[in-house]
């Protein structure tokens, strides 16, 4: 049985990244796609790498028909999500992937990103989509949020730690750089060529980057007492790949421990040899994480490092896995590209 | 029915294409590795993008047996290919993706390459590997010969334009311009990121890459007359992609028209419309090549450019798709992955 | 002496390459800094990498009083910079880095610009800017118009060759590869990270580029009758850099010796050996122009390589280098820095 | 007055980035240049960038007059300088780079780079080629010993620090990114472009890193007890920079004030606004420091962030800084050339 599918905010990197996804997904089939100011084009003109692909004309959202569509990936700027799913029909299956309805609490979503929430009865029942971790929930969700990319990034690296007890949860430093496709394709001077290639800098230091509300939410919940980590993000001269490097307080042996019990069996997430470090470039285009471990010379002192794809892992592959789930399908299939590399 | 497949030169990057290629083709399954300088690691140890995968260990040529394997790609070093091939069982298919087998005129050989040819049975059998010309001697053929990745780029460009005579056969001129990893996983100083990165040069400038042995006896066969073309090189800042940017004279229409008719259902030769040029970001780690046409102020002058990934539809993508035809599968099987942007 | 200096439009990139290359003049004194939409801003603020340096804070153009200043470089965008020349004292010595004074032919201004030109008087009196070539005009100038960066580097390669009628006037084409920075600091989709790293493509191809009309000028002028060249630009994934491969039909010696004579004892453009191309790495953040040349194996043509930073000799540095000459100083005054590699 | 210099080793990175600086300065004159396999060559040739000027021949060591020269850089590999500078004559003033003269413990020396040292007495005498912190010494040395470029950029964020006792010494943690000319010259798989491009990893994780015996050194000298840090090298896909997020706890505004007063009139080091972070974009090509500090939302916790480049303040702009001091010249003669943007 094929699947029909739509996306919303198709001419942003993430709706290109499902579309790129799908493409080959035996299961599914393009049936819609939006975005509003493009509406009318042929996503070829838009996204010129999918021109060999037969897909449906950019329309406007209200020019789409969800009747036959049985499920949506909203990739729309936050905000906008919340106020355009308070409209889609109440049946419709969904995976968003903005920010809006990743946090459980709307307070701390207000905190965070400055408004109050207008879709109050839909985040109520979203589940949080880091799908190693709610993949039970998610099977049986009718919404589903996309994690942050480099939420989900530490995550990897931190939940089986903080579930193990095997670090000082008082102690955590995640030093983080981010490609920069995940300021997504918004005109903004330092987004240019020009500004960001050839070297790199720090951004949102001092704790007030929002994926903060994120692992403030996660970590806490998994720990069950409140916990707050320092996170540091940098931009990377290249477009796609997070790499996490993780500093804890704990036994190096057993932080390695904890991660490969944890991640036995998953099919998307891969531990390196002890002592050996991962990197962007070898998960790129894919939706796999590297994670690698070693001890510091300074004893009772690990450092964890986690690799993935923010545009596949990091948005739209969890996304697309979510959505295997929910539909009842192979949560893999589609998803089993080898990275591009070189 | 599944095929098994062993790769020859596993540890350069065309090695790794295939293997990431063939990774999710339905009907292929790798039998056996080879990489004399690093037998006995895993793939992963020496491709870790490829870590995920359940490989065979690498081993020396000498270890493989060939008893089981249904076609054997050669992805090593031209030279030392036609050495491996002439030993290799005779009734074994084999794409080669070396310089070995591409030119039919053992002198023509040995004047471009400076050694005489020590495959000469082989070399007769060969068939020239780009498909889209060649569709019917590669499905009955048993030695297949890869063309050269700037060849390649080139000659879809031109092909259709020396068979339809819409274009003056002694004025053509190809300005390329290629990705780094054309060059392969050498240890060369002028391959150093720091040698290579943030900037651009001509090189085999006169006349003296060994690509034009190609043009020249492909280029003069479909025109039944000698045909020579300017051919310069340059290198990219980027690991992927070829861009041929070709000046013609001749009609910038009937170009077009030439080209759009060749490739009329062609799954992997993409035409851009009329006055747009291509860009190799929009094929990478593709099977696609993207064409574009332009006429240019000079009445009777035509541009055309085309682009595509020289590790995919230059080699290790070129290679599959003659495998496919040469083991009776669909020619696209695993190929339709589509290019991973940004 | 220390003479005092204006910028107009210092928040770009050609303005700070001024402010860079000045900071280190022995006899320029950065008097005034303009920059409409950020006035009021600390240069710093603007352009961090310029922090060390003791500059006026950045102010609206009516704000400067030009009484005392010796000589105004205008860094402003075209059509801008006419509008505001017009307006500044008709005694002020003037560069213009724009394109609003290059053409002498207001109606060939009209045709590639698409609007009337608004400062006739003083395109009457503008010299054209490539100093190699009208040294003498530019030192009794009042007003100076800098030339477009592609225009410079396909000059610097065929000028000489014009001049000397060594070659074939109706069949040259100009090739060129450059650098994102030449299209400045503004908001647009094609210029962010994403879009443009990692890859390559052509633009304004079949002769629409608006510095044809430089071409046209110059090439005509040399010749002494009509010529018409083809040119088609890439851009690079790199932030500096032009590299103008051109294809002419002549004696590749008979090419080499009038380009070696031509610039026997210029300070600033530099022959490679017969044979060797050029590299835009080799020139980053200098004034220099490195040249080579090529015979190809087709009897009677030739391959002449430029490579020249497009801020520094493309724009800037020539700047410079003829405020030098129009204030009667050293031409190579501040400008002998060193290409920074790698 | 002219001084005469000689660069050994001028055919690595370091070496020419000393040829570009000395180039410009207006003091010193290249005497002799050394590079024992290139021997014979001109500069030109070994490094295009340098095309331009007049220089002496790459010869042997064995062959330089060293009577005649005032000053000798040695940019060799670690374990060779020790050798040559043990052989050169006694008097002549020296600035090595490598690594052989920075650690004053003949066994911590042994430790980290595996070989008892051969040169003890020229060893005994070196001076720690710090600028800002060593500058009387140096003033007065004859040897000084470069220091690691990753631990210059360390100790430019945390010196003051440690000596204003504002942050606890068993808690600093250095996340480094690290540009890939720091690497050198040397033809290693991992620094080719493909392999090093578009994606970023660590590197000697765990405590390894041989810096870190610099950074032992040093931060318990100021200390006056021992003071261990951690600290994770990453490589940026970006040919120079070192940026080190250093996470410190200590209260952020006392962190700012210590570094302020620190750095209060030295040339080189800039700090930027309270809140605001450094790039390494913004400091290419040049001496340039930039240090950028804030809190962390959680109390009591800092970030400071230092960026350099590696050739020029991390290695050889800080060897000519040193030199500078030797010869009794102004400190910044030849060093004031703004950083390179874009």
């Amino acid at each position: 049985m094929t699947y029909k599918i739509a996306i919303l905010g198709a001419s942003g990197y993430t709706g290109a990244e499902l579309v790129r996804l799908i493409a080959t997904h035996p299961d599914l089939k393009i049936a819609a796609l939006s975005a509003d100011r493009k509406a009318g084009l042929d996503m070829g003109a838009v996204f010129p790498h999918l021109r060999h692909l037969d897909l449906p004309t950019l329309a406007r959202i209200d020019e789409i028909d969800f009747s036959g569509i049985d499920l949506c990936f909203c990739a729309l700027p936050h905000k906008t999500s919340q106020d355009v799913i308070r409209k889609l029909p109440k049946t419709l299956k969904i995976v968003d992937l903005s920010a809006d309805f990743r946090l459980r609490d709307p307070a701390e979503y207000e905190k965070w990103y400055g408004n109050p929430h207008s879709a109050l009865e839909q985040q109520g029942e979203a589940v949080y989509g880091l799908t190693e971790f709610y993949r039970d929930q998610i099977r049986n969700a009718r919404l589903v949020a996309g994690t942050g990319c480099n939420a989900a990034t530490g995550q990897f690296a931190l939940r089986p730690l903080i579930a193990a007890g095997v670090i000082d949860l008082d102690e955590i430093i995640i030093d983080l750089k981010t490609g920069v496709s995940g300021a997504g394709r918004s005109l903004k001077e330092n987004l240019l060529h020009a500004e960001l290639s050839e070297g790199s800098h720090a951004y949102a230091i001092g704790g007030t980057h929002r994926h903060l509300a994120e692992f403030d939410q996660e970590f806490s919940a998994v720990a069950g007492r409140p916990v707050k980590v320092q996170f540091t993000p940098h931009l990377l001269p290249a477009n796609r790949g997070i790499l996490a490097t993780v500093y804890v307080k704990g036994d190096p042996q057993a932080v390695y421990s904890a991660l490969e019990n944890a991640y036995e069996g998953e099919p998307f997430v891969i531990m390196c040899p002890f002592g050996e470090a991962p990197s962007t470039r070898h998960v790129r285009g894919s939706n796999f994480v590297h994670i690698g471990v070693a001890g510091d010379r300074i004893e009772g002192r690990a450092i964890v490092v986690a690799a993935l794809d923010n545009l596949t892992k990091g948005s739209s592959g969890q996304a697309l896995q979510n959505a295997n789930l929910m539909l009842g399908l192979e949560e893999t299939a589609g998803l089993m590209l080898a990275p591009v590399f070189p």
